[in-house]
């Protein structure tokens, strides 16, 4: 981790700026918390941070990522985290009818909660995904934002082990 | 208005992304309190929503912000809205005295408050711009962190004038 807490803010804002999607301020802000010991910390302050944020900062950091399969997928305007993980589920590879109900299932997600459905991508297939959607759609809007929040967490380790030298070594790989 | 407040909210953090520079979360959260009667309910959001944050939050909207006359403006690599301002200030085009006295200056300011210099560089062309940085320099931290976030919000104002269609015409042109 030396090399990760001896960073300018500058690099570390480049670095670990899209480990939030869209949210350099986040590396900016855990900035000051070095030196992180290891992975984990690192994740761990990036958390905290987001447990700072108003309600209203946290609808935004959902609202800053893309539709799971949606337009941004469509049009290749996903950023690299995304498409990789996006990929990865096999979203970016649906049937005619696959692409259909996650669609629809999007619209009456964002329509009920003013942000779009999250979910960690590595840790889900589509078949998952799909499955995800139609039972968190249920829930109330409190308990929606917490677990949008949850699964913002997950996929920020994922992309922390991605950018940290020998995390994935040291760490499970699971979170 | 009418157009702004029917954008949804991937159109709304596109086009006011980076009122706040580096900032999509301030706009994806304040995008549930449209409608907004004209610029300046919009702008009186922004610093609302600004106001909510920590302050490892402020210190980091700081910190998304470019060095003034810095390597990212050397490398041609501002953001759009930044370089317009840089260049109408006259930091595009130093002199070489110049150019040495602004990197030392925020050298020391940088090492100082371990955050950048922000200044609102459509009220201040480059002298004013050295004759802030050496006063400031000379604050507390904490009383520099509210002046650069008062400058943050000043920057805001201008480029929500660009970006709202008639504003200009309602509005007084000065912060």
């Amino acid at each position: 981790m030396d090399e990760v807490n001896s960073l300018s803010w500058e690099a570390f804002i480049q670095r670990f700026g899209n480990v939030i999607e869209h949210g350099p301020i986040v590396a900016g802000a855990i900035w000051t918390q070095r030196p992180f010991s290891d992975a984990r910390e690192l994740h761990r302050a990036v958390c905290g941070f987001l447990d700072t944020l108003p309600s209203t900062g946290k609808e935004s950091i959902l609202r800053c990522h893309p539709d799971l399969a949606g337009a941004l997928a469509r049009a290749d305007r996903l950023t690299t985290e995304s498409k990789k993980e996006q990929r990865g589920a096999g979203l970016l590879n649906l049937t005619k009818e696959e692409a259909a109900i996650i669609t629809e299932l999007n619209i009456s997600y964002k329509s009920k909660f003013q942000f779009p459905f999250v979910i960690c991508a590595r840790e889900n297939k589509k078949e998952a995904i799909i499955a995800g959607l139609k039972a968190r759609i249920n829930n109330t809007v409190d308990v929606e934002l917490q677990h949008g929040i949850g699964e913002v967490k997950k996929i920020a380790w994922y992309r922390i082990l991605d950018l940290v030298p020998t995390a994935s070594d040291q760490m499970i790989a699971k979170y």
